[in-house]
């Protein structure tokens, strides 16, 4: 071994010794001979390199002296154990291997990303005790048992042999049959064997229809705000890019998609607002690429996770007209490791996209290929997607609850079903980027949303928060810590009990106006509330939207405040409030004379 | 899941019965509904379906009297066993789900691959009495146990947690530090983990070097023959090209690389000839690189398969420059289902490629790298390699052994030292590629070599023959076939003993001539052989050139013919010759008048 590393070169002006010497410290340094490594003896290696055994025995006794490496009695000559242990550090950073005036290679760069690959969090995330972070996964989620049973079922010697012969450029028969039996009816697709072609994740999914479809020829329109990694991947590949707004009802579809040839889109839950589109829009995304002659990629990444609703079929499923490439994954918890995504095309597109996807990289990994067969055909994957949504829901819903509760009229998380992460709308003056570093120093993660514009022009008081690597009984106190955060950044502009405008009320005007008053406001995620207050002094409170929530609880009037108390709603704490009241608007103001929220008194005519 | 299929459209001119019918129809067709799935009574799925239970009682018993499902008393309604078993191949070729005027995307193809991925052989190579292609693998090669206990190894629940942790775009560092401490260094190749790069496969390896170096600006060196895979991608990024000759020291160095941006070479073996770099090459193509600062992209695609001599030092290690990308994979064996590659290069260069991999890919799979880490770490690499060596080797013997027993003087392999294929130069007035055809009847399988040029003047003579997916057993009888459908192809051009120039031998003049001479001539593989006709009846041989053999056997002249027998040489079988003079050369003629070898009688001075 050591042998072949040490290469003597006879036209050198460097010395056998010199040479030989080099490359043991060389490999000492890097850590090709590690601590402890028995070397050859002098007389072996002498025999080895062709070179006379003083040689050798000179190099080794220098580096003996100096401490690389140690003789020890009947035994022989062992790399020192010292040397490499305090050096790791130190050696990490040199470059041994080149001379100081190597030669960089920067200048040679043709196709380097000069826009960055910005991710959307720290690497040691894990360590942050509030990671608000979308698309990490907290180890808990894995399904460490079914996918060991699945990928055990795919390295059995039969199998092995079976997929280790599909060498080439084919993918697993088996998986595609999964795929378009048990994935995809769910998105009501249907799909043959030979339109669906296999991907190492949905990334190159996107990339190989790049190839196929966009250069500079070609007009794209890509939502705004929207997937960076796919505008990085359009503006690689040439393409015009037109950048087109979304409204709460998903891609807003108008004229300006006329003048594009192919429309990216991310209708389950648009990324990265969340918002679903709706069948309405559907259709006229459909009707408008019917029109214009327009291809569709519908990037379905997230197909699985609508909480509130059913989930609306796919592009695809609606597309009479062969204009949809559809693209998707396994659930990112399973395929952050193993890597399987797929597209569904029509099967002229797919042979075509598999020749290239044979180009830039033969095919995707068999065994892993096979593993995922199983891994659906025994039913672990239905379970574990129904596992994952309820953990994801319930995570949902109590960043919800927490958002409501302790930033009310604050922020604003617009109507979304599902998804896993929440575009989160804060106070106008708010600065998302300084509450992201800020945040960051209490162990706060939250994910800041420049990289998903384009154009510089963004709204700077956004931000993201995630479910996916947050544990549940984590997320009340981080929204809490965050809000008392945001609460802090934006004092200077908030309204307060002592400039308010409007009449603060006293007990006895509270006496008069509260009994039998109907009160409404606005929930953070864009239903309004209903509040009746009663005059026994219970009081009945009932959300809309999708998913309604109602709860009773209690209140009444003590010391010129308004005091309430919930059976669920906002943790069922005892909350009491100073009330203003300017025009129909009621504010409320907490102990600390903060604002808290806002309500419109229903049927108030002016009586106080 | 049916119901979530069946999309109503309340808008739609079809009515509900022929909507849900339509999709129904489809399903089972298409076989998202398979042979024996229950589907759910007409009631369930009236009320999922928002429908009244009439409209779908109508459709059922239409479909049943249609064959398509069936009830089955007490037990509720099925998709018919029939109907699908018997419309498999069918059902295959139509494309269910799209009107007849569906779009066509073809003219929006931007990336299409014009020259087509031809392949080296038939998808059903396996089924072929006689496959010697080369990287095609009989599964006998894998090893499935040591595959097991590694992959075993990497999907406990602690390393699940470990790998699924690293999602991003990181490699694992265990597989990283397993080769550069277990791989390289046979290499002579000595990295931090900062220098290296995994990638799926070393076609994934070679895209990402393309995307980062190559534009239209760029200049490349490829060789010709060449690796067509690189072709195509060098051409997909617009680079100019330059063909650069081989000769039997490998590439070419000459002022017509001075032109070249970058040089892409395959010294270990080159494809597809198999040639090995000479260290006199190595040293030029780097002092080339160095004067006219080019960057060497060096392909290392086999490096474990030297048979004769040592293995060279990679390029990359004996850069000190800091010009060469160096390219490699795990056997080919293991690689071609797990695909595990890797890219060793300066940081700065391994830091963009790393960029450019996340954009196209994330990273290769997590659970394989650990896996391959645990592989490597366990011994089963070299272990594994050891025995492959063994068996590439004994095979690349056996068939050296066949072709100049049954092709002497008729073929010529160049004098290769490894590698797992031989590159093929038949009679001039060979077909190569009629020869494939017939030869794949016989059910012989040669790869044509047409593929590896880039030039449409190429030798129509050569051919390939690879010996890692044909066993050991089969060579000889595969190659006495070949040799005789070759001789049948060219017996019009051949010399024949009956129009042969020279003076042919009888008796006499064979008892003067034979006994004490010494006859020189050429193996198949470019050497010398000398053959001492004792005259005691004995004989002795002996090759030359590395791994130069000897043999012994004995010889004797009958009814005007030479016979003898070697021990162990043409299979230690009796053959016997006519024997013409012409000049000092000496002509064998078997029984059947074809000329079989020519030879140089040594210090012959025309006694005949």
């Amino acid at each position: 071994m050591i042998s072949r590393l040490i290469h003597i070169d006879a036209t050198s002006d460097d010395s056998l010794q010199s040479q030989i010497r080099h490359k043991l410290v060389e490999g000492i340094l890097v850590g090709s001979f590690a601590s402890g490594t028995k070397l050859p003896s002098s007389r072996k290696l002498a025999t080895q390199l062709g070179v006379s055994r003083n040689t050798v025995v000179l190099v080794y006794q220098a580096l003996i002296d100096e401490g690389y490496i140690e003789s020890r009695e009947r035994s022989g000559i062992y790399v020192s154990n010292n040397i490499s242990q305090g050096k790791v550090e130190l050696n990490e950073q040199q470059q041994p291997s080149y001379d100081a005036s190597s030669t960089n290679n920067h200048h040679r760069f043709k196709g380097a990303l000069a826009t960055t690959n910005a991710t959307s969090c720290p690497q040691n995330w894990h360590k942050f005790s509030f990671p608000f972070i979308d698309g990490k996964f907290d180890s808990s989620l894995y399904p460490v048992k079914e996918w060991r049973e699945a990928n055990n079922k795919a390295n059995t010697t039969r199998e092995i042999y079976q997929w280790s012969e599909l060498q080439g450029a084919e993918d697993d028969p088996r998986l595609q049959d999964e795929i378009r039996t048990k994935i995809l009816p769910r998105r009501g697709i249907q799909a043959n064997r030979d339109e669906i072609l296999i991907t190492v994740g949905s990334q190159q999914a996107l990339h190989l229809i790049c190839q196929l479809f966009v250069d500079n020829s070609v007009t794209v329109s890509i939502e705004e705000p929207g997937y960076p990694e796919m505008r990085e991947l359009l503006t690689k590949q040439g393409a015009k890019l037109h950048y087109q707004a979304i409204d709460d009802k998903g891609l807003v579809v108008n004229e300006q998609l006329d003048k594009c040839d192919i429309i990216y889109t991310t209708p389950s839950h648009q990324t990265p607002t969340s918002i679903t589109m709706s069948m309405d829009r559907r259709d006229e995304v459909l009707q408008k690429a019917h029109e214009q002659d327009i291809l569709i990629i519908e990037d379905d990444f997230e197909f699985e996770s609508n909480f509130l609703g059913q989930p609306h079929p796919a592009l695809r499923s609606l597309d009479n007209d062969n204009r949809v490439v559809y693209i998707s994954c396994l659930s990112k918890v399973l395929a952050s490791g193993v890597q399987i995504g797929f597209i569904v095309a029509d099967a002229g597109v797919i042979a075509e996209l598999k020749k290239l996807r044979k180009m830039v990289m033969r095919n995707p990994p068999l065994n892993n290929q096979r593993a995922v067969a199983y891994f659906l055909s025994l039913g672990f994957y239905d379970a574990f997607m129904m596992h994952l949504h309820k953990v994801f829901f319930e995570r949902w819903l109590t960043l919800r609850e927490a958002l409501n509760t302790y930033l009310p009229n604050c922020i604003d998380t617009g109507p979304i079903q599902g998804g896993t992460a929440y575009w989160i709308t804060g106070p106008e003056q708010l600065d998302g980027e300084y509450l992201r570093e800020e945040a960051a120093k209490l162990g706060i993660l939250i994910e800041p949303v420049k990289r998903y514009f384009a154009s510089t022009e963004h709204p700077e008081n956004c931000f993201r928060m995630g479910v996916t690597s947050i544990p549940n009984d984590k997320i009340r106190e981080g929204v809490q810590r965050l809000a008392e955060l945001i609460h802090k950044l934006t004092a200077t502009y908030e309204e307060k009990l002592t400039n308010a405008k409007g009449k603060l009320l006293n007990n006895e005007a509270l006496m008069q106006l509260l009994p039998n008053a109907l009160l409404e406001c606005q929930m953070v995620y864009g239903v309004p509330c209903l509040i009746e207050l009663l005059s026994d002094g219970t009081m009945k409170g009932r959300t809309g939207g999708t998913g309604s929530e109602v709860d009773s609880g209690r209140w009444w009037i003590e010391k010129g405040m308004y005091y309430r108390q919930w059976k669920l709603w906002a943790y069922g704490e005892v909350k009491g409030f100073y009330v203003i009241m300017d025009g129909d608007e009621m504010k409320w103001f907490d102990q600390k004379y903060c604002f808290v929220r806002q309500l419109e008194l229903k049927g108030y005519k002016g009586k106080i």
